[in-house]
């Protein structure tokens, strides 16, 4: 993760949107076909566009009054207890018109491409009924159809028990894997499937009952594990060889044990950590032991509302111990394999989408190191430079 | 601190750089003059300027080594011990000319505008030597002419013990107090006196000679004190009745009560405590003492490379649960008051500076909320709405 390659003086030629040759500055003029314009992006440092592996950035309502009330003392889960938490922003998402949800999706989807994210995973999960849970994933498929930004969409019905299935908790899990799990993967709405595994959210059996299910109908397995206490999801990861597990706050050496013998990309959220001030997952244990650690931001209106890679990467740096080349490969490459994508996104190769941020900085270091500020200058996604308004 | 005084639907009249006149919205055409020309500002939230009551902003030279080192789990103090640090900036400042450290001065001063703020506290101390300490307070007067920003210049001479007295540190103090010192005073170079007193930099009884000689000849007393140890910084600055004290994460039951007895400030610095993962400043017992907090960012190469306001409110909030309220008076209001600037600016007030920002979100609570993005829409400096290129 610290062999980040870089290339002083390159050049990088784009046809159709994708990175056909990299090579030496001077050598450009040989590779390029006759119509080709050049760009001199000299004055600035070029990576890969950022991959955000793990958001919920599809949602209505925003919670700043919650934001407010953890300054006063009150926890995230004390606040999720009265009634506020996720099923607040399941009021307001139920409520919302797919129109209304896409709207408001396309403005944050315009920034985090300005702020330099070029792919970005979106999960359902603030409907917890068939027909909102839909509303989402119909409104991140025509997201991903009518916008720029490369959209990995998963289904995460199972984002908490509904008020209505309190009391009975199993018809939940049978609507999930009886009546949604095989109509989205009739109509490739998802191409994952997660699960909040947690102590008041979903049990262990659960999650694996869920996503066996999902796996059975062709969708790729994904955790929300260890968040809050350690109840078994890192092991049912694993055992399910899950694309990714995240969170990981509270991973166990067995876990971590577990992840080892497993492709299981591990997703670390250090925003949420940030935002919430709860405790950090173990990074430098988890990227010592050998694991591809990927950092996203969870965007979401409760327990993080950034949608900023660089500022997860200074989070990463200066509370997890991340060095700024683990935080970038973190940010890209590895990112990219918790989405499956790797072969297409993630770093600057030939082959892959021409998706590169052009940043205005002295080297690649101030982009962790210089925080608090945009430091992106032109951002090129699948060949494009675009312009922003 | 929590009483914000906020007012739905209202104009503000402004003429000649100051606010004439506040109230309702449908009462504003009354009160204008015959030439006024309206903005309508009813899409967004407007607020004073940020002051950020403490930085470093003039010097040469950045540290993003170092923040790699710290990643590594070398500590800023062991840093300082083998000649990073302070140090470190202090040699690339004295090797820059004063038209290099104003140059890279004013794309910062651009930045932090554009982000909000209006006022700046601006240190030297990065040349611990006659030369470059009168460089650097020329470059801050020159910034302070040339430049939009209201500006406070604050000689800090006394910002570590410079390599060539290292075994004779009396003979810099006496550097400091009989030439430094009269030679700024008479030039009115700075407006502020201010001494790191912390182990390892400046003893109490140095900074209260250097202190005294300051006030005899005008210039008002600031301090860093309490930051690694609470070595009597605090007692000192409130016995001098000092502007203002800074940092204060190590601040003492005793200290926060000398300071109830005094005029001071107390200025935190969240984001220092945020960079070095260092413990944070008791905000919320200082607060609950009735002491008006200021934040600031202590914007410098080191140990807080940002100039944000709102993001040192997220972490305001975040890590030292302050309330969205607190810290925009905080931010505002209260670090007016840390540069004896309260009359003039750090509120939306009659006879005040119109140093106004028009914010793009739904309320004042996303500025802290809504993290790692800049909401500024337009900023109105001494009357006049910027425009940035």
């Amino acid at each position: 993760m610290r062999e980040i390659g870089v290339v002083e003086d390159a050049s990088v030629f784009i046809e159709d949107g994708f990175i056909r040759w990299i090579g030496p500055a001077g050598d450009v003029s040989t590779n390029l076909t006759d119509d080709a314009t050049i760009f001199d992006a000299s004055a600035y440092v070029a990576l890969p566009g950022f991959v955000d592996a793990h958001t919920h950035m599809v949602f209505a309502g925003s919670r700043e009054d919650e934001f407010a009330k953890r300054a006063e003392g009150i926890s995230y889960q004390q606040i999720a207890a009265e009634g506020g938490g996720i099923l607040s922003t399941v009021r307001a998402t139920r409520a919302a018109s797919k129109k209304e949800l896409k709207k408001a999706a396309v403005r944050r989807l315009d920034q985090m491409l300005k702020h330099g994210t070029t792919t970005v995973e979106i999960k359902s999960g603030y409907g917890l009924n068939e027909e909102t849970e839909i509303k989402m994933l119909e409104a991140i498929r025509e997201l991903s159809d009518e916008h720029l930004m490369t959209i990995a969409p998963t289904f995460l019905g199972a984002h908490a028990i509904p008020p209505e299935y309190a009391e009975r908790r199993e018809g939940y899990i049978e609507l999930i894997c009886d009546r949604m799990l095989p109509y989205i993967a009739r109509r490739k709405l998802a191409r994952f499937c997660d699960v909040f595994c947690e102590e008041g959210y979903f049990t262990v059996s659960e999650a694996r009952l869920i996503l066996e299910k999902a796996m059975s109908l062709g969708l790729e397995p994904k955790l929300h594990a260890d968040e809050f206490t350690a109840i078994g999801g890192t092991p049912l990861a694993a055992t399910l060889n899950a694309t990714s597990v995240d969170h990981l706050e509270h991973i166990t050496s067995e876990g971590i044990e577990v992840l080892m013998n497993s492709d299981t990309v591990p997703v670390l959220l250090p925003g949420v950590s940030f935002f919430l001030k709860n405790p950090y997952a173990p990074a430098r244990r988890l990227i010592d032991a050998g694991l591809p650690v990927a950092i996203a931001t969870d965007f979401n209106p409760g327990s993080c509302m950034s949608f900023s890679m660089p500022l997860m990467m200074t989070i990463a740096c200066t509370q997890m111990r991340m060095t700024p080349e683990e935080a970038i490969t973190a940010t890209t490459l590895n990112a990219a394999a918790a989405l499956g994508l790797s072969s297409k996104v993630g770093s600057i190769e030939i082959g892959k989408e021409a998706d590169i941020i052009l940043y205005d900085v002295p080297n690649y270091r101030f982009l962790a190191y210089h925080f608090g500020i945009n430091h992106v200058a032109h951002v090129i996604k699948h060949g494009v430079m675009l312009e922003f308004p």
